[in-house]
């Protein structure tokens, strides 16, 4: 008993060490989590921070309305009416929008003559009447013209387009060198009157300082990008869609957009130049796209 | 000291007891993080499995293509031209198709009148000609007019809907109760002369049996419905752009399509009842979604 006595102030720091050590394991099984972040994060600095934008995947019920118009209740209700054509007309119009769309291409060789901006203003007015999850409208529409802009634009562009492609070469040399040429450089960048860089406004700001998750921002956008393409299809010029993915937040940077901003899609928009070419290619079929029951 | 020497046990169980509540709250907040996920794919088993589908956040460097047109290794290129219109034109073209499409709004108030088929063929057709990731044209769009398959539909639709009130009641039941008379009950979906659910194909197959990657397939089939919406305006046809999120497995089931196929939207189409009303909403000004630099 009295060894156990004496031996107390040991017993003691032996158990105080074991909980420091337990406590500590803790705060470094958290610390853990965050370093590997970093260490992501670090690789690409901006493709994880880029990534997080979830909104579009993980809704919760208790916030996503079907149709949505959840922001409605205290909103006066309105009659409604649409332009009525007779069915021949109908018909008439449906096929005529179809063969304009149909002629649409994607088209990488843009040239460099002026295009008025009160176009470019029409067309995007056009893509601001997409329907969005909730009304948000939740899209920012930035259209350089600036020559210094647009070509630093096209280098943070081929900067990682130049990686992508090295790092492709150690596994895919010989097939894909071919694509090589063609792809890393994007001449169109520097050359078309106007690049269209479209962000997703992945959440906005409630009065009270707290963000307001834009439920569907993606989709919304993307919906708005098909009638920005149609719209431009229907008054003859050119665009290529293009996702720079690695380049967004450094694109964003050097827009001065905000954080809360993330770019979907970038479309360099001109008349097609002279010498374009498209590949020859076909598009399905529409007993291969639509499926009648 | 021989107060102190006494009490040495009663010490060392304090420590221990302290020791052993650390322990477990370790792994219970390890297991609460389980069990929470585990309740909410108990309650929505199909949820997890549709929101799987991540291919168009997670795109590996390697794969991915920045301008959509990673398949053209071996495609012969062709020239193209596109219509060409004088500036004055241009305007008045773009003008023209922003107010068309300003006119359009999400009307859920839909007349059972017949619309001819062949409309709907052509605005499908038009939406076909969308610019998708490496030309893999990546959805189906299904057209229910059969009563009985809209009728089951919207069985599906209200089930979940209800379940989605009803859970919602429990906190906000007086602000949700006039969304709830509203929201719930979707007639248009019996009313409608058609129903369109447009699928992503979140992968194909190559000739190996092995899985094809769709990147980008949401942006994609987004953009398509851009299309389709502006399509449906175009020949005075209106429709609500609808997420049935939960619902989409299960009418995926309904509608036989197979697992690859992941349910993006809903459009009940048709033309507007004679009672139709719309929330008095305006949209954001240029100035607001757009910035020139």
């Amino acid at each position: 008993m009295a060894l156990f006595s004496s031996l107390t102030p040991v017993f003691i720091a032996i158990i105080c060490v074991l909980i420091g050590i337990i406590l500590k394991s803790n705060r470094n099984s958290g610390k853990k989590g965050k370093s590997e972040t970093e260490n992501k994060s670090k690789s690409h600095p901006w493709v994880d921070e880029d990534l997080k934008d979830s909104t579009d995947l993980h809704v919760e019920e208790e916030d996503a309305d079907g149709d949505w118009q959840g922001l409605e209740e205290n909103i006066a209700h309105v009659p409604f009416s649409a332009e009525r054509y007779s069915e021949d007309e109908m018909i008439k119009r449906s096929k005529e929008f179809y063969e304009l769309l149909n002629k649409r291409r994607s088209v990488r060789f843009i040239s460099d003559e002026p295009v008025p901006k009160e176009v470019i203003d029409n067309v995007i007015k056009a893509a601001g009447t997409s329907p969005s999850g909730a009304h948000t409208e939740p899209w920012t529409f930035v259209v350089v013209q600036d020559p210094k802009v647009k070509h630093k634009i096209r280098e943070i562009i081929e900067e990682e387009e130049e990686i992508n492609y090295k790092k492709r070469m150690g596994d895919r040399w010989v097939n894909d060198l071919k694509r090589l040429r063609t792809n890393w450089i994007k001449e169109y960048l520097d050359r078309a009157p106007y690049l269209i860089l479209i962000f997703k406004q992945v959440h906005g700001m409630l009065p009270n300082g707290r963000k307001k998750t834009h439920y569907y921002n993606e989709i919304s956008v993307s919906i708005a990008c098909g009638m920005l393409l149609a719209a431009l299809q229907n008054v003859g010029l050119v665009t290529v869609t293009s996702t720079p993915l690695n380049c967004g937040p450094r694109l964003r940077v050097l827009l001065r957009r905000p954080t809360n901003e993330k770019l979907l899609l970038l479309l360099p928009v001109g008349y097609p130049s002279k010498d374009a070419t498209v590949p020859d290619l076909t598009r399905k079929p529409l007993d291969e796209i639509m499926v009648a029951m």
